[in-house]
C-alpha cells in the first residue's frame, strides 16, 4: 500500500516539527507539503528549520529531514500551493499546527476545507465551531460523524475540519469517561494543574520565570479547561447537531511549572449516587481499551490509561514518554475528604495532547473512511 | 533592656540555621546556648557548622557568626547543660528545631519543659498533644492560655511546650481565618500545594527528582495539612479544654516543585450561607491586622496578608521574602466555579512557615509575660 | 544636601528596572526623570512597569515606586524633553540603560552628550570608542580623566559618555588587577563562564533552553570578554590617548547556564616570570582596597574581593548577594597543572555587572567632580 | 546462538538499573545473576528494587523486569553464590557497579577475578592497579592484552578485571585519540566540565543545591579528569607492561549543574608542531571509525563522534540521546587565542560513561575471545 501524502501548516514551528519528527516512520501517512509562514517560503525544510530544531535527540540532522528537508516550505496563506500539490499527489490532507491570530487561522483553515483539503488542527480556532468536532480517539470518536453534516451544511464536497482540544485536559478526560461509560455520573471537578513550557511554544515561557519559580496563571488556559470536557462529552441528537454535557462541572486552576514535557494534574471529583470503589476505579482504568486500540491504530498507546501503584507516582519526567508518550499515567487513586475520588494524572503534552493526538485522530478518520 | 538569653536545639540543621541567622540583630533575644547531636558536641559552632551552613547570602563568615560562632556546641540529649546554662544566664527557653525521631523529640522536648525551661517548637511531635497550643501569632495568640491548664496538669513551674503548624498550610491558614472572623463561615476545602525543597531541610531531595520534573507526593504531609487548620481554629471551653474546630473540611494534595524556598497553595473553597463579595474578600485580607502588627512585635510583618492583583501573582521566587519574609501574598482571587472563592497563597517555609514563625510565637509569649 | 536628579534611559527595561530599585534610598542621587519608548512614553512609571516589573522582593507596589511611579514616561529618543528636565532640575545626568540597535544607542548617547548631559551607559554600544572611558571603580578610576579629552576633542561643554564592560569579565577583571597592581604579571588566560539568564534581559533566553539543559554559546559575549580587559588595564600616555594592555591574552568560552542571577567564571591564568604563592594570592585579595573603599562610595562593597576558603564555593544563588551584591566572590584558589593559578569568581550580573556597576561609576564621577 | 549468561554486581544502584534497562534486550548477553547488598538479599529483584527505580521511561513494570524482576537477589560479598551461578549456567561474567568503599571493592572484584569470574566495572578502585586495562573500546582495545598478562602475574585462569574510566573524561578523549592516530601530538589541555546530576548516584546532589545554583567542585573528580586519559593512551611496551602517556598535560577544572544526564566539556588544546585546520579537525572526526563500528559490536554507535555545525550545540537534553546515547557529540570548534584549538564536546554520563561503555567494553572481550 502506498502512503497517504499529508501537508503540514506551520510545519517550523514546536509542534509543526514534532508531527515530522512522529511522522518519519508511519506506515500510513508521509509528509509531502510543508507550509509555513512566509518568511520560510521558498526556502527548503531544512533551511526554513535550521537553527530552529526545537526537539531532543531528534536531530535536524536525522536521516527522516534528508527526505522532509529537501521539501521546499510553501506559504500557508497560498491555498493555491496546497491544490497545486494535492493534484500532483503531494497533499491529501493537512496537519494544522498553525502559529497565527485566531480569527485567521478561523479563516484560513476554513478556506482549506471549502478547496476540498481535510483539516487535522492542533489550534484552538474552532475547538467551540459547533460543527466541528473535537476529538479524542478513544473517547469520541463517533463524533466524527460530524463531519458528515458539517460537509452538508457548508456544501464541502471533501473538505472538512476536525480538532484537537487542549492539552490540559489531556490527563484526566480519558480516565473521566472511562469512569463515565461504567456508568458513574461524575458531578463535580476540580483539577489543578502543573503544565510543562513547551505547551507554550517556543521561545514561550521565559526562564526567568521558571528557575527556582512557578507561575499560578496561563492565559486563557482555565476556560479552555473548564469548557471543552463538555463538548468532548456531548451527545449528537436527532437532528445531527452535538449538545454539549451539562456535567461535570469544573473549576480549574493552571501552573507553569519547570517541567520540559507533560503535563500533570491533581483532580478531586465527585460522583453521582453511584460511586465505585478504589479499586474498582483502578480496575476501570487498567482494562479500559477504546476503538484505537481495537482497530490497532499506529499511534494508539497498547494502554490509553496506565495505572501507577507507587506512592510518588506518576512524574513527568520519569513517565511522559512510555506507551509512545500517548498513554495517560495516572497515580495516587485514593479518597478525597471532601469530595468522592483523588488522582493524579499525566500526559504528554506536545506528543499526546498535540501532534500524537492529532495523528491518532487521522488515523481514525482513516479507518472511519473520511480521509 | 538587656536581651533575654535563649538557646537552639538542633542547631546545625536547616532550620536551627535559620533561627541563628534571623535572632542575629533581634532586639529581645540573643542567642547564647546552642546544642545538637553528640556528633557537634564539644566543637564551637563555627567548627560544626562549617562545610554545612546552607543558607544564601548569610555567611558562616558573617559578623553574627563571630559570637554565635565561638559559643561551645552541647549534646541537645544532655538537658543537664541546659539547666547549667539557665543558671549562668546563658539560656532562658529554647527554640527546638531537633531532627529525630518524632517519639524521641517528644520525650526530650517533655524533658526540658519539666525541667524548667520553655521549648517553642518546630518539630511536629506534639503538635497533636492536647494541651499543646499550636501557635499562629495571628490566628490563634489566645491559645496560649493553654500553657497555665498544661503546667497546672503536669505540675509543671515555668517551663512548657508551644508548637508551630506545618509549613505547608501556612499559605491559607491567616486568609481563612481573617474571613473567619468577618462572620464567613468556611465550610469545605480544596489546597493543592506546590513545594519548595528546603521544606524537606538538608540533603532532603534528591536533585535527580527536581531536574524538569515534580513529585506529586510528600509523605504525611497531606494529612497534616487537613487536620492542623481544625485544631487552630479550635475553642477553649470552660474546662480550659482546646476543642478543635470541625469545619472545613479539607481536601490536600501536596506536590515538591523545583522550587527552593516558598510554598504555594492554589486554593478552593466553599463558604456557608453567608458568602463575601470577591472585592469584600480584598478588603478583608489587605486590612487584616492582628496582635503582633497591633502590639509591634518586632518580627511581624506590617501587613500578615498582601493582595497582589497581578493576573500572574505570586510567584515563590519574586515574592517570598515581602515584609521580611514574614506576609502571606495571595492573588488570583476570583470566584470557583465549583465552590465559592479561588485564589493562590504564598509564604517562605523556613521563615514564615519556621523559624519566623517560631520566633514571632516567642515575641507573643514574651508579651503575654509567659517568658 | 539635596540630592543630585537623575534620569534613567531604557527605565522599563530590566536593567532599568534595577536602577530604579538600587536609587530607591541613594544618598547622593535621586531618579526624577524617566526615559524608555514610544509605546511608554506617556504613561505614568508605574503603568508603564505594570505587568513587566520583573525585580525579586522588590515589589512593584514597593513605597519608592509611589514617588518614582507617578513620574511620566518620556520618550528617550526625544532630547528636548532631558534638557527640559534639565532646567527644572530634574535630570543633571542620565543611565543609559537603552535596549536598541547598537549604532542607534551610539548616536542617541552621543546627543544627549553633545547637549550637555553626561551619560553613564551600561550599553556596549560606545565601549571601543577610544576616548569613551570603560570604568571598573576599583580598577581604572584614573581614566574618567579621559572625559576632558573627550570633551575637548567634541567640543562638548558639560556633557560626556562613559560606559561600564560587560558582565561576563566582572567575576575576574578585578582580581587580575589586584594581583597585577603587586607586580605580578598575567601573561595568559583562559576562562570558561557558566552565566546566568538575567544577562540577557527579559524575556530572554527561552525556558525551553533552561530546564535540564545548558547552552555553551552565548553571541557575542567570547569577543568582548577576550578585549574589554585590555582596554580596561590600558594607560593613558602623555597625548592622553588610552593604550590598550597587550596582555593578558584572554581565551573565553561563555556558557548559559539555569541561574537567575550571578555570572561564575572558572579561570585559569599564567603569570611572568615572578609567580605568586597561592597563599600571596589570597593575601592579596583579602586585603585588596581601592578608590570606592578608601573614598566610602555609598555603593561599594566593603571588601571588593571576597575569598572563600571552602571547597565548594563560591555558589551563584548562595553568595552572589554579599556585601551588597557588590563584591566578587572567589574559591576554589589553587594551582593549575598547565599554568601557573587557576579559580573560580562570581559576580552579580545585573547589580556588580550592571545597575550597580553603573551606579557606582557614576559615585566616582561625582567624587571626581565630573558630575 | 545462546546468549551468554551474566551477572550484575550492585544491581539495585543506578547504574546497576542502567546495565539491566541496557542489556534488556541485548543480542549477546543476558541478565540472570544479581547481587547487591546485604539489605536486598534473599529478595525478588523486583521486590529490592521497589520505590528505588531510577531509570526514565523504563518502568519497572517493563517487561524485562517480569523475567529479571523475578531473579533472586544475592548477597554481593558472597563469592560463593556466583561460584554456584556460573555452574548452573547462569553468570559467565560479570559487570560490576558496586557502591561500597574503594578498598572493599578492589577486594571483592579481586575475589571475584580469582573465582574464575571475570569482572567489567565501572567502579574507580582498579583503575590505577598497572595489570589492569581502562578501556574505551574506540580509543585502546589493544589494552585488552594486559588481560594475559594479569592473568599470568596473579595465576588466574578465567577471571580478570577490566574498568572504564570516569565519565568525565568521555567527551574529549574519544575525539583527543582520534587527532591523535592522524598524528597530532596534543601538548596541553584545559579542560572545564558542567557535569550532570546522575554522576553522583542517587540520592547524590542535594536539590538545595541544584536549584538556581551550580556548584564549582566535585570530589575527586578533577584528579581523575587529570590522570586517566594519560594511561588510555599509555603504550605496552615489550615486557607487556603499560607506560602511560606523558602528554597531554591536563587542567580540570569540574562543575555540577543542574542537567539529569549528559556531561558537557568545555575544551582548548596546544598541538604539538604540527597543526591542523579547523576544516581537518571536523574531517577527522567525522570519519573516525574503530574496532567496535568495524566489528559492529550491537552497542557501538554509528558514529563515535558526531559534529554539530550548529553555534549553540551541543547541549545534554537535546543531544545526549543521539546515536543510542553512545556517541560523543562535539560543537563549536574553532581556534583558541591561547592555544590552538577550542570546543564543547559531551557524552551520556550514565550511558557513554557508564553502563552503555562497560556493555561496549565487555562486547570487544567477547569479539577478542576473553570471554
Amino acid at each position: 500500500m502506498s502512503k497517504i501524502p499529508v501537508g503540514i501548516l506551520g510545519a517550523t514551528g514546536m509542534v509543526g516539527q514534532m508531527y515530522i519528527s512522529l511522522l518519519a516512520d508511519h506506515p500510513w501517512f508521509e509528509v509531502r507539503y510543508v507550509a509555513a509562514s512566509p518568511r520560510s517560503a521558498g526556502k527548503s525544510y531544512a533551511q526554513a528549520a535550521a537553527g530552529r530544531w526545537h526537539l531532543d535527540n531528534f536531530s535536524s540532522s536525522a536521516p527522516i529531514l534528508h527526505s522532509v528537508g529537501e521539501i521546499m516550505v510553501e506559504d500557508a496563506n497560498d491555498i493555491s500551493k496546497a491544490l497545486e500539490a494535492r493534484k500532483t499527489g503531494r497533499c491529501d490532507f493537512v496537519f494544522s499546527a498553525l502559529e497565527m491570530e485566531k480569527e485567521q487561522i478561523k479563516m484560513l483553515e476554513e478556506s482549506y476545507a471549502a478547496a476540498g483539503i481535510p483539516v487535522v488542527s492542533n489550534a484552538s480556532a474552532h475547538r467551540w465551531t459547533t460543527d466541528v468536532p473535537m476529538l479524542i480517539a478513544e473517547v469520541n470518536p463517533h463524533h466524527a460523524e460530524l463531519i458528515t453534516i458539517q460537509r452538508k451544511k457548508r456544501g464541502w464536497d471533501k473538505g472538512f475540519i476536525v480538532v484537537k482540544p487542549n492539552c490540559s485536559i489531556q490527563s484526566y478526560t480519558t480516565p473521566l469517561w472511562a469512569l463515565m461509560q461504567k456508568g458513574y455520573e461524575i458531578k463535580r471537578l476540580l483539577a489543578v494543574t502543573l503544565q510543562a513550557v513547551s505547551g507554550a511554544g517556543y521561545p514561550g515561557v521565559s526562564s526567568w520565570d521558571m528557575i527556582d519559580n512557578i507561575v499560578p496563571y496561563i492565559g486563557g488556559e482555565e476556560e479552555k479547561s473548564e469548557q471543552e470536557p463538555l463538548k468532548i462529552f456531548g451527545v449528537i441528537n436527532q437532528e445531527g447537531i452535538l449538545i454539549n454535557a451539562a456535567e461535570p462541572q469544573i473549576s480549574a486552576h493552571c501552573n507553569r511549572v519547570p517541567v520540559s514535557s507533560g503535563h500533570t494534574a491533581c483532580v478531586s471529583l465527585e460522583f453521582g449516587a453511584k460511586k465505585p470503589s478504589i479499586e474498582e476505579v483502578k480496575k476501570i482504568w487498567t482494562e479500559f481499551r477504546a476503538l484505537p486500540q481495537e482497530a490497532h491504530f499506529p499511534t494508539a498507546p497498547e494502554c490509553p490509561i496506565i495505572v501507577r501503584e507507587e506512592a510518588d507516582r506518576p512524574q513527568p519526567r520519569k513517565d511522559r514518554d512510555m506507551d509512545k508518550s500517548m498513554a495517560v499515567i495516572v497515580g495516587r487513586i485514593r479518597p478525597c475528604p471532601v469530595f468522592d475520588l483523588r488522582f493524579a494524572g499525566l500526559s504528554h503534552n506536545t506528543i499526546r495532547g498535540a501532534a500524537g493526538g492529532g495523528v491518532l485522530s487521522a488515523e481514525l478518520l482513516k479507518h472511519k473512511g473520511y480521509i
